[in-house]
């Protein structure tokens, strides 16, 4: 089991993403604002990993309160929230975290528990998200591994595994899954510039699992697409909207325009929670801009001239009519997702 | 003028590109060897460059013979082109140079030409094919800005500017004589991993020029094409079959299939000596195998876990069917290009 994130007496313990492969170590987030500035320096990352973050952190926040009652307990809750909602503005996940707490801590306040029963009642439910959130992962595995091949290639872009999650992984549990039910996959993954997600995160993990894994750079899918060498794609996800389009890590939609062009199907693995059908279209995701660093330095090292100019969002969105499948813990939906997602959302 | 490669008394001089953009250091091939150390090592780099650097090393080579006649040298000059021909397989004009080299010698020796004569003879060669590169980057400059917007986003994808020519470039030559028309072109340079010419070189070489330049990781194409950003794509080429299939640096064909899904041209610009007629499509172009090192680390720094497996192509080939154009000296090719590049071959 993959610790990308654990509640301990002390706070979260995150291991250190921006230091795998070569470095395993860990990192204690004492307080609500440790929690925030981890989702920032992107210790952790990964929508569901970063929905699951915040619930721990309000609960960080709840525990240290100096208040004494839950009224007087409630402006801090909001600044709470506030914070961990501003580290980062892409994966939906993470607000529909924020307003889960929120709502419960409503509902409390109505009823009239007690600090300490908030306190506790907070950490229960972000307990139970932890929970929830592997299990998801391990049924949309299941439902996932149904749609790769007995055997082949699937590429994979940035890293939507275990270390994106609180365990077994979105796009990553459906290749998890596959292998278990002994198909014999082998993983190509993008190495995932700037910040190197597959070519650290993704192939540390699946090489830990003993999952055979080759690292291609971003812009070498399409040569192995045409030599045949890749039977599926498989990606997740940080907000889907309303009508199926789907924002994940920037060059998403790169692979899924080279899938269509070399008629590989192209597969999101998400959990409910990236599900947004208050966002009607991709056009209104929101997207990260991240620092000119990223992309001009390596190890402290500079890559490029003084001064260029540089862009770098860390997101782009996918339009829907690029995915042959969204694969969820509710099960698989296909075209037109306006409906079928509108359908499942009523009978989950 | 970008002092790429030069001839001087001493050898070749190069300016190291393996150093750029925070170190402008130059290397001096002082024997046709060292020439070859240059060209793997690539700090020369860019299809034409490396044609006329061979033709210098063989010249270097002849200069430097201790045979006392030219039936003595012979043998001799065989195996200085047999390095020089083992250093990198993709590019064609580094073929075609040797080629050349190889047609005068032949002749000289026919002649019954004395060695000094022929040693000043490769050297003049060498320095004709220096002159005409320059001349042909010009011409197909002319040629290819006619096809750039008045003002707009051009992509580029890896180096094939003045450093990877003798001076002015091919796909940059296009960009530069579009700017030097009053054209308002801002261009997009793919960062190009994994040797990163397009954040190093490119945009080195363009803000020299005072030309606006914005650095994107090759993963980021798509996005601002679909924003509309993108009016053109420009890019080089290593080696471009009879048919019209186009090697050129890995990456390429991703860019070419996403230009083609967002309707935008996309030109390749080539001298006429990196058509190979003699190939006949893509299927039979060499593509170089690069060390796993240049995926796995960067700048003496290790990314990826150890023992991944990488998959480092240096090229890729782009079909016939994704290219708007071919911009040559001799003027605009237009599909079908196994019959334009055979007709411009016979008027040529």
């Amino acid at each position: 089991m993959i610790p990308t994130l654990a509640w301990t007496p002390e706070g979260v313990r995150f291991i250190d993403q921006t230091k795998l492969p070569l470095e395993e170590s860990f990192v204690l987030a004492a307080t609500y604002e440790q929690v925030a500035e981890a989702i920032v320096a992107m210790v952790v990352r990964g929508a569901p990993a970063i929905g699951v973050s915040a619930a721990y952190g309000i609960a960080l926040g709840a525990l240290h309160t100096k208040a004494a009652t839950p009224l007087e307990f409630a402006p801090e809750f909001d600044r709470i929230c506030a914070r961990l909602a501003a580290t980062r503005p892409t994966a939906v996940n993470l607000f529909w975290a924020i307003d889960r707490i929120k709502r419960l801590f409503a509902n409390l306040l109505a009823s009239g528990a007690t600090l300490v029963q908030i306190q506790q009642r907070i950490l229960a439910e972000a307990d139970a998200m932890y929970n929830e959130d592997i299990a998801a992962c391990k049924t949309m595995g299941a439902f996932g591994a149904e749609l790769l091949p007995q055997e082949g290639g699937v590429l994979t872009h940035c890293n939507a595994g275990a270390l994106a999650t609180c365990g077994y992984g979105t796009a990553l549990g459906v290749i998890r899954s596959a292998v278990e039910q002994g198909k014999r996959i082998h993983v190509f993954a993008d190495e995932t510039r700037p910040f190197l997600q597959g070519a650290r995160l993704t192939a540390w993990e699946l090489m830990a699992s003993n999952i055979p894994t080759t690292v291609i750079c971003d812009n070498t899918a399409a040569s192995l697409m045409r030599q045949g060498r890749i039977q599926a794609v498989v990606v997740g996800a940080d907000r889907i909207a309303a009508n199926g389009d789907t924002a994940n890590k920037i060059g998403t939609y790169n692979v899924a325009i080279l899938a269509k062009e070399h008629a590989i199907p192209f597969y999101v693995a998400a959990p409910w929670s990236t599900i947004d059908l208050a966002t009607a279209t991709g056009d209104s995701i929101p997207i990260e801009e991240r620092s000119p660093l990223e992309v001009t330095h390596h190890g402290g090292k500079q890559l490029t001239p003084n001064g260029v100019g540089i862009c770098n969002p860390a997101f782009d969105v996918t339009p829907a009519k690029y995915v042959t499948a969204i694969i969820t813990e509710r099960g698989v939906l296909r075209a037109p997702y306006a409906e079928s997602l509108r359908e499942m959302q009523l009978v989950g």
